[in-house]
């Protein structure tokens, strides 16, 4: 509850790196989430090369922050993976992202959540970068580090958002 | 992390009743979810009437569990608060969503995400039974309830599903 709580979208990042066994627990977050029918269709990208982080912005506009960071996630819906004739793994990838991000709050790290899907600019300039194949939508793009700023934790709730057994 | 780890779908519930201050944390929880731009364009149905959860099924073919639930959420997306051209509100829902299924499992409750959208028979009845406007979709139904079944934490981690720097 309390990284769910005190997670922000952090865009600014110290030098330190980020380690490959943080980079497993986040992992291991991200799939620990639910899917329709526990398709599961979900692949990930984890992007340390510094080269390739800088050319994320020529594709993406609000991606600037990355050139900082120590590494990105890239999420990536398999679209053969899924089991359904509607598109649950919009959701599915949503889950694992969220929970990608409580887990980042959870080590100490800071992250943003930046929207790639469904705009077709940006999944085929990331398909393109990474080599992805068209079967595969890259979904949500996460820069990773130890954050430089301190956000606090909002509480966002809305009386006015909650209705009692019927709208 | 914990939670995260140890979540899994609970569809057996004892009679034990969940209270309303366990329910406000869960939604402060859902409402605590990033959003595309902080748009939040979600709502929250909180559903304790037993008749009405009782004809959750004639609508939705696997939520038998519900008529013994203490109470469901339904979350909702109200598409007039959506900013951008493209629908974001999908992931936004499913990120609160995750966020709520998380906080129940820190709470020691059990709860399951029923997929509504975009399967349209499901979001029609669902229109119909809880008085929902046209331009508001039932997104996810979640029942909760105090767990009446134990279901061990699975690491769904998989090393194929990683890749370094490029597909």
């Amino acid at each position: 509850m309390k990284a769910i709580m005190n997670r922000r979208s952090i865009r600014c990042y110290t030098d330190q790196k980020v380690n490959d066994e943080q980079v497993k627990t986040l992992l291991e977050a991200a799939m620990c989430a639910p899917s329709a029918g526990n398709e599961q269709p979900w692949h990930f990208i984890v992007i340390r090369d510094r080269q390739l982080l800088d050319r994320v912005p020529e594709y993406h506009p609000y991606s600037s922050m990355i050139k900082q960071a120590s590494l990105a996630i890239l999420i990536c819906a398999d679209t053969r993976l899924s089991k359904y004739d509607v598109d649950y793994w919009i959701q599915d990838c949503a889950a694992a992202t969220e929970n990608l991000l409580i887990a980042v709050q959870d080590l100490g790290l800071g992250a943003v959540w930046l929207g790639v899907y469904p705009r077709q600019e940006r999944v085929q300039g990331l398909r393109r970068i990474f080599n992805i194949p068209d079967e595969v939508v890259p979904f949500a793009l996460v820069p990773v580090g130890y954050p430089a700023e301190h956000r606090s934790g909002e509480n966002r709730y809305r009386e006015d958002r909650v209705h009692l057994n019927a709208w």
